[in-house]
């Protein structure tokens, strides 16, 4: 049984979608950021980074969502949601997920964490400024050229899809108009037919 | 025989030394960023997302660091440059390739690309003088809790240690006191202790 540390709201949403498609034994542990409860010294013993998502195993705690999402297809291959007998297309994948996190989250992220890279308030409030344009522009390249439909690698669901999901949660709170993304819209709307993630989002709500 | 894409002075380095050590078939070609032609036309219809390292294979373009290095890995396995019939060995290795990623990569980043995240040169200054202190403390992060030694994973060399020395060469420019980093620091000598890597270091200063 894993235990699976998250908090709504952030790119766990990823990792705990795909936990609960693959049909993997875990228990959720929901960690409350606006009592900075990532930074207590009982999670810092379990990951010093002091971020979600963080997954206990019996061989040891894992993190980063590109790495717990891989984890998660390859320990479940009947759930077929990443591609492991095929490098290169395990690599289209992995491309995917690491421009997201790389790019697309830390584009994101400048909104509201800018204390991270600076320390002015007139510095935060710039950053802040940009992530329309920013999270826009990287979300034209996903729709022009990363979604093959219906799903991000073509007809078959993987990985790609719950962590794309998430990161669009943000878009429109984070400025960007969506009328002009057709296929990251109606992307979010095939995944909210899919009873596992229904689930998960329910549960982060509640 | 792939072509391979870089620039001198980029993240690219680690994929290049992985091809090296390897024994890939490839064909390096240099970029010149001080002409910007990562954002050529030509540059652009292989990786519209204007940067490098891209490897071009007979299967397709693949972009992302950890991505390639993860194909690089899987596709020569007699090199033995990731556990990829150890799923959570191979997920241990994807989060540190995820971290140099995401955050200490992004951490450099706003040295001199402040730029992607703000307008005003107040901004940029701001962010400038914040480097040092977040690549230090990132870097504390690998030297405490990463490194096992002799490389990253312990005993066996892996796709982890191309990636950690290239970021690694940032450091002094980046203003961090490596005297603080005895590990980082043993790993770097050990990693020009390797052919593949002295030959690639030399190639790409040529």
């Amino acid at each position: 049984m894993y235990k699976f540390y998250y908090a709504p709201g952030t790119c766990a949403l990823a990792s705990h979608i795909a936990l609960e498609e693959a049909g993997a034994p875990y228990k959720a542990e929901r960690l409350d950021f606006r009592s900075n409860q990532q930074n207590s010294p009982d999670y810092l013993a379990i990951n010093p980074k002091g971020r979600v998502p963080a997954l206990v195993t019996e061989q040891g705690v894992l993190t980063e969502t590109p790495a717990i999402l891989a984890f998660i297809a390859q320990t479940f291959p009947r759930a077929q949601l990443a591609p492991f007998d095929d490098a290169f297309k395990l690599a289209q994948v992995q491309a995917f997920t690491s421009y997201l996190c790389s790019t697309v989250h830390v584009a994101h992220a400048h909104k509201l964490r800018g204390y991270r890279w600076a320390t002015e308030e007139s510095s935060f409030a710039d950053m802040k400024r940009m992530v329309s344009k920013t999270m826009g522009s990287n979300f034209a390249l996903i729709e022009r050229d990363m979604i093959r439909g219906p799903w991000v690698m073509g007809e078959t669901y993987t990985i790609c899809d719950p962590y794309l999901y998430t990161i669009g949660t943000w878009l429109e709170g984070d400025g960007v108009d969506v009328s002009a993304l057709p296929k990251v819209m109606a992307h979010r709307k095939r995944m909210l037919e899919r009873p596992a993630v229904r689930k998960v989002v329910e549960e982060e709500k509640a």
